[in-house]
C-alpha cells in the first residue's frame, strides 16, 4: 500500500504551505528548458525577482535548495587566498563554516551569542584590523528567530572594501530587502518560505561586481554545477545551456511571484508582521517565554522556550498527530530548549494563528501548566482586529 | 501579460513529457521534509529505486538535476591524489572533465571517436598500465546516441580494482541497469527522461563500498551540498537533516516509479525499443542517414544526419512553431550536423512517432528533398504492429 499524503498545517521553519494557484501552475505540462517560449517565462521570473530584491543587478534561480545558494556563494565569491568572514550567530551560520571549511577557504568567524544580532562595533573593529574580502551573514536566522541589521552591515562592507553575501532564505518576500541600496553583492533564498512555493529552487541576485569577480577569478569556482556565472549565462540573453532547469518549479515560482505582487509587497510584509504580533501576543498569554528581544525578533519565525516539565518530543508528536500541526524543534545550542513556530507565505494566516494557539492551550493544560482558557485566542484576535482585514 | 505555457510535443534529449498522474501527484500539498509520515514516502521511493537499479545498496535522490548527480560523484568518490579515468566519447563526458578539472582531480581521459562506444581493449590496456581508482563512464550518451557496454566495463574495473561511476541519466527506466551484477559503485540519473517526471531530482544508487569510501576519506568532499554520505544519512533510518528536500518532486518521483512498475519494467524497456525501431525505420524511409551503428544505438534517442541544403535552425523552428514539436540540436562535434530525436517516458508513444515522421516528411518535401509520401508512416506502423499492443 502506498502511503497517502496527509493533511498538515505546516508551521515549522520551512517549508511552509504553497498557494493552491502555485500548485496548479506547477502541474502544467513539462516543456523544454531551451524552448524560446520558456525563455520568456524565465525573463518574467528574473524581472520579478529583481523587483523583490530591489536590484538592477542580475536575478535568477539555481536548480537546488537554499543551501545550494549558500554553497554557490562560497564556491564562487572567494578564492583560496582571500580572507572571508562569517558572522556567526546561529545554526545556519555554522553550516556556512562547514562549507567554507570543505572549500578550504581562508575564513574566520565572528561569533555572537545565540539569540543576539550581529554587533556592528565588533564587526567594524574586525574589518578595520584585517583585509576581509567577503563577509557572509544571515538576514533572518531561523534557528534563533533573530534578524540581522543588513543595511548597516552593508555600509561597513562598503567602507572597508569587502563584498557582502546575504542569506535571504527566510526573509525574501516576508521582509524588505534593498539589495542595491544596502550594498549587497550576492543574496540567495528559497522558494518554500515566504514565497509560498514548493522547495527545490534557490532564487538569487548578484551584483555586476559580483559577476565580474567570478569571471576574473584566477581559477574557476570548484563547482561546475553551482557556478553562478554559468547559470546566469543560461538565464541571460544568450541562454547558454548549463543545468537542466526544473521547469515546473519555475512555473510555480512565477505564479508565487505574481501572487506576491497582486497582494502588494508592502501588504505582504505587513501580513507577516501582524500575524507574528498576534502569535507572540497569544504565546505570552499562555505564559510562554519568548527569549528573543522584540527589537530583533523575526516576524517569519517565533522562538518560544519550552516550559519546565514538558517533554519536547511528546508535545510535538501530539501536536502533529492530534492537531496535524508541524512546528520546528530547537537546533544546536537551542536543541530541546525551544520550539520554533513559523508563519510564512501561505501558512501565515489568521486561522493558523488561532489554530496553533488553541492546540498549545489544550496541550499545555493537559501537561498541567496553568493557563487561562481562551485568553491567548482573545489576545491574538485583538491584535489581528486592530486593523481592517486585507484579504489576499 | 503573463506568458502562457504552450502545448508541446517534446521529443528532444530531455526533458520528456511527464505522465498526467505524476503531475497530479506533484501538486499535492507541501508537507515537512522531517515529518515522520514523509519518511514513509522516502522509504517507498528508495526501495523502488533500488529495484529499478537492481541493487541491494543504498538508493535516494539528490535535490538537483542529473549534473548534480555527476558532480556529487566526482566530489565524493576521489581524493586529490588518486587517479581518475574518464571514458570520453561524447558531450557529457566533456562535462565530466570540466568538473574533474575544477575539483583539481588527478584525472585523465580515454578518448574515443564521437559516435563509437568505449573500446574495451583500450580500456583494459589503460587500466593495466596505471593505478586508476575510479572510472567514470556514461551509459547512454545523448549527444551521440550511443550506449556503452557497462557490464563489460564493470568486469574490467573489478579486475583492476577501480571503482565504477556510471551516468544513467538517460538509461534509468528505459534500459536495464544491473547495478550490483555489473559492479557499479555509484550511478546517478534524472527524473525527466525515461521516468517521465519533471526535472529537479537526481535519483542515485551507491554501493556499500562507495559509502564506506566517503566516510573514510582523508578530508571530506569539497561540496557540503552534494555530500552523498550526508544525503544518504537523511534518507536512511536516522533521517538526519541535510538539504531541504523538494517534497513535491519526491511525490512526483514516487508516482513515476509506481507507474513504471504497473507497466512492468520489461514492458517499459520493450516499449522504448519498439518505438525506437519504428522511428528509425521511418527516418530511413525518409532517406535520412542514421550515423550510429545499430548495435550500439540508443533506443531513447536517435541521431539523424541533417541532409545537405537544409538549414538546421529554420527546420527546427518550423517544427516547433507549426507542429509544436521540439527536437534537439547537435552538440559539440555534432553541432549543425545532426538532429537528436528523443522518445522517452511519456513522450515514447506511437502517436508521437507518427507525429514527428509526418512533420519531417512535410518539412523535407518543402525543402525540396525527394521523399515518398506516406512511406515513413507505413514503415513505422509495420514495426509497431508487428506485435500486439501493450497499452500502459
Amino acid at each position: 500500500m502506498t502511503k497517502q499524503i496527509p493533511r498538515r498545517i505546516i508551521l515549522g521553519p520551512g517549508p511552509s504551505s504553497a498557494h493552491p494557484r502555485v500548485l496548479k501552475a506547477m502541474s502544467n505540462p513539462v516543456m523544454g528548458y531551451l524552448d524560446p517560449d520558456f525563455f520568456e517565462i524565465l525573463d518574467e521570473v528574473s524581472e520579478s525577482l529583481s523587483v523583490l530584491y530591489n536590484t538592477k543587478g542580475t536575478s535568477f534561480a539555481i536548480a537546488g535548495t537554499g543551501s545550494a545558494g549558500m554553497e554557490a556563494g562560497f564556491s564562487c565569491l572567494a578564492e583560496n587566498d582571500e580572507e572571508v568572514l562569517i558572522c556567526n550567530n546561529g545554526y545556519f551560520c555554522r553550516r556556512m563554516t562547514l562549507m567554507a571549511e570543505r572549500l578550504k577557504l581562508n575564513f574566520s568567524t565572528l561569533d555572537f551569542q545565540w539569540g543576539t544580532a550581529v554587533d556592528l562595533e565588533i564587526l567594524e573593529d574586525k574589518l578595520k584590523r584585517s583585509d576581509i574580502k567577503l563577509v557572509a551573514v544571515i538576514h533572518a536566522e531561523t534557528s534563533t528567530g533573530v534578524i540581522n541589521p543588513i543595511e548597516e552591515i552593508g555600509q561597513l562592507c562598503k567602507k572597508y572594501g569587502a563584498k557582502l553575501m546575504v542569506d535571504c532564505v527566510t526573509s525574501l518576500a516576508g521582509t524588505e530587502i534593498k539589495f542595491d541600496e544596502w550594498n549587497i553583492d550576492y543574496a540567495y533564498s528559497g522558494t518554500q518560505k515566504c514565497l509560498a512555493a514548493p522547495p527545490g529552487l534557490s532564487p538569487v541576485a548578484i551584483s555586476e561586481e559580483g559577476l565580474n569577480y567570478i569571471k576574473n577569478r584566477k581559477s574557476p569556482p570548484s563547482s561546475w554545477y553551482l557556478d553562478l556565472s554559468g547559470i546566469s549565462n543560461y538565464w541571460g540573453k544568450e541562454h547558454i545551456a548549463h543545468q537542466t532547469t526544473p521547469v515546473n518549479l519555475v512555473y510555480a515560482l512565477r505564479e508565487a511571484l505574481n501572487i506576491t505582487f497582486e497582494e502588494g509587497v508592502e501588504n505582504k510584509f505587513r501580513r507577516h508582521e501582524l500575524m507574528s504580533d498576534a502569535l507572540k501576543s497569544g504565546l505570552k498569554s499562555l505564559c510562554l517565554e519568548l527569549p528573543i528581544d522584540e527589537s530583533i525578533a523575526l516576524n517569519q519565525l517565533t522562538v518560544a522556550k519550552i516550559p519546565n516539565g514538558i517533554n519536547d518530543d511528546n508535545f510535538r508528536t501530539e501536536l502533529l498527530r492530534n492537531y496535524l500541526i508541524e512546528i520546528g524543534r530547537g537546533l544546536g545550542e537551542f536543541s530541546g530548549k525551544v520550539w520554533r513556530i513559523g508563519l510564512m507565505g501561505e501558512s501565515c494566516v489568521a486561522s493558523n494563528v488561532f489554530g496553533i494557539l488553541n492546540a498549545f492551550e489544550n496541550l499545555l493544560i493537559k501537561n498541567n501548566h496553568e493557563v487561562e482558557k481562551g485568553s491567548s485566542l482573545s489576545a491574538a484576535s485583538s491584535v489581528i482586529n486592530s486593523e481592517s482585514p486585507k484579504p489576499y
